[in-house]
């Protein structure tokens, strides 16, 4: 490939598998699919998951829903606890689609059913262990006064209870998500058990790709909201809830130098093009993995060989003594990144192996 | 300050003193300055150093050379192992400006020969101790052929040895990062004298801003291109090369959700914003460190409250029992970066105290 810089490539084939994959288990299981877009943040990419008449979505930020919309996408949730400050934006894109926010306060509940201008769709994000944000499930009280609150809101319109259980990135089996998955549907059901009468239309969404991927159905959950599983990564292999096989974005990355006594190519692709997310695999920070890239597929190496250092532009691939004897300055490597979301972020397109440039936002 | 999503804000008096410093240290000295620009990645930050006649910089890139050249700069270094898939683009540079690479190879040193069309700069990389890239210092001979090869190039000018010490950033000690310093110098300084009949004009060029920051005169360097210094940050000021207060950028994050029950406040504010970058402090990674922004500077506690953790757009900043109470939903914090420049290249501007914006490549 003539490739000049680092540069981002898609494997379109599982990029569509993964889509398809997930798409199919949720028809399967009659659960809404509500997929996250913070992973890919591109209108072309969003449009494949249409083949599977998925028509909403979810995203993490104001600007994403808007660039969304902007290519026809009528459905959207933000999740993410609701930014008032945003609130003229969220009250611009309100007017055009239906739009849910995300609360967790009823001081918040309060201020946005005075600032909406009109009927706006509201989750109530519940915390069944992750801890970073929601209303603890147990903090019954709360979540009652909270819904007697959504009986007097004119404009906000309680849709559900939201849920991310991120702590299944920690977990060290697939056994252990499926647990934490279980746990967690459990204590919701309890939840909408409790509020289905007052509020027969609330539904559970759930999230993270970890759960959605190990489940084989997802009966119980209403709408699931997995995002990263449109590329997987490293993470999510040594997790493993994909196999390295799935894993659809390498970067491809200009080898700049080589030092023979130490094993070491420099590749120009750091920070700034891979992000500094790290695993840690035997007790050593992990950045990347490298594999062969061809003209039509890249090609993942027996024996692993890693990036183990990431400066601002610069990376270092520790290979060994015979595998350093075949790889040439100018040589293009590829890199299977740790935490594709944030290494997408980076980047202002894709690049396809018939040599597309799939723009993002 | 009317804030709506996370923005860095640039205390401009800040950045102005720490080029000042740099640049009055340098002129002391006798050596020349040639700032590194890849941290803050602006035309008008770069603007401020002509203030100190600086006229040549450092790049990381050559898409960053193409961006500073634009702005009229007329000698710029790009301070990575010369990329010769860019050739096309390093060409069309080297036309309208006074251009130089980096190499660290005899192969790529007659490649380059070949492929450039005109007279070009080249330094050699030298390493005395960080061993991520260039020829180790130790290794005479191959220096020593390689220097040969200059005798003979007709469009490779050789400029000289070029060193970049990062392992000062591992150091424990002031005294060990000066320490560092001296032995590359003293190597550096051998290597000169080897040459210096051969190439009189061979200049020796060091970088890293711990080194910059912390010695008095640079006597023996002929040259220096610390760049991070511009900024700042907690990274810095942790192996304590500058203090806190000299960090000139301070992202604002809008407050999303409070937990009291564990003290902490959720910002909007992620890994997209920030980076993941992290250093250990008293055992426990940190993301960030919170500040009190006010209407024309921040405040630094004396008691310090970091952020702990960071999703993609979310940041946790742990607090305690008294402060929780004093900051509500709806307002903005700030937080000193861990490194500026990976902050500051996700970016699109900088935001001053008097609300100008300051756009960047």
């Amino acid at each position: 490939m003539n490739i000049k810089i680092p540069t981002l490539i898609l494997d379109e084939q599982k990029c569509r598998v993964n889509i398809w994959r997930m798409a199919e288990k949720a028809q399967r299981s009659n659960t809404i699919s509500r997929p996250h877009f913070k992973t890919h943040q591109s209108h072309q990419i969003g449009r494949w998951f249409r083949d599977f008449d998925i028509d909403k979505i979810t995203v993490s930020s104001v600007q994403m829903a808007q660039y969304f919309a902007n290519d026809g996408w009528r459905d959207i949730s933000i999740a993410f606890p609701v930014n008032l400050r945003e609130i003229d934006e969220i009250n611009a894109l309100n007017q055009n689609i239906r739009l849910n926010v995300l609360i967790e306060s009823k001081n918040i509940l309060e201020k946005l059913e005075n600032l909406v201008q009109e009927e706006i769709g509201v989750f109530v994000k519940i915390d069944t262990g992750y801890h970073r944000t929601g209303i603890r499930v147990e903090d019954e009280q709360y979540i009652s006064e909270l819904m007697k609150q959504f009986s007097v809101t004119k404009r906000c319109e309680f849709k559900g209870f939201l849920v991310h259980n991120g702590q299944t990135y920690k977990a060290k089996t697939i056994a252990e998500i499926k647990e934490i998955h279980r746990v967690s549907l459990e204590k919701l059901l309890a939840l909408k058990e409790k509020y289905i009468t007052q509020f027969p239309d609330l539904i559970l969404s759930m999230g993270d790709t970890p759960s959605m991927s190990v489940l084989d159905d997802f009966s119980g959950v209403d709408e699931i909201r997995p995002g990263n599983f449109v590329f997987y990564d490293l993470m999510q292999s040594d997790l493993g809830v994909c196999t390295e096989k799935d894993i659809a974005v390498a970067m491809a990355c200009p080898v700049v130098a080589k030092h023979k006594d130490r094993n070491q190519l420099v590749i120009y692709g750091g920070g700034v093009h891979l992000s500094k997310e790290s695993i840690q695999i035997d007790g050593q920070a992990v950045f990347g993995k490298m594999v062969f890239l061809k003209e039509s597929k890249w090609e993942i190496p027996e024996k692993p060989f890693y990036l183990v250092s990431l400066s601002q532009e610069h990376g270092i691939i520790q290979l060994d003594d015979e595998l350093i004897h075949n790889i040439s300055l100018g040589d293009i490597v590829g890199v299977l990144p740790v935490h594709s979301c944030l290494t997408a972020d980076l980047q202002k397109n894709y690049l396809t192996f018939d040599k597309r440039k799939i723009p993002k936002v």
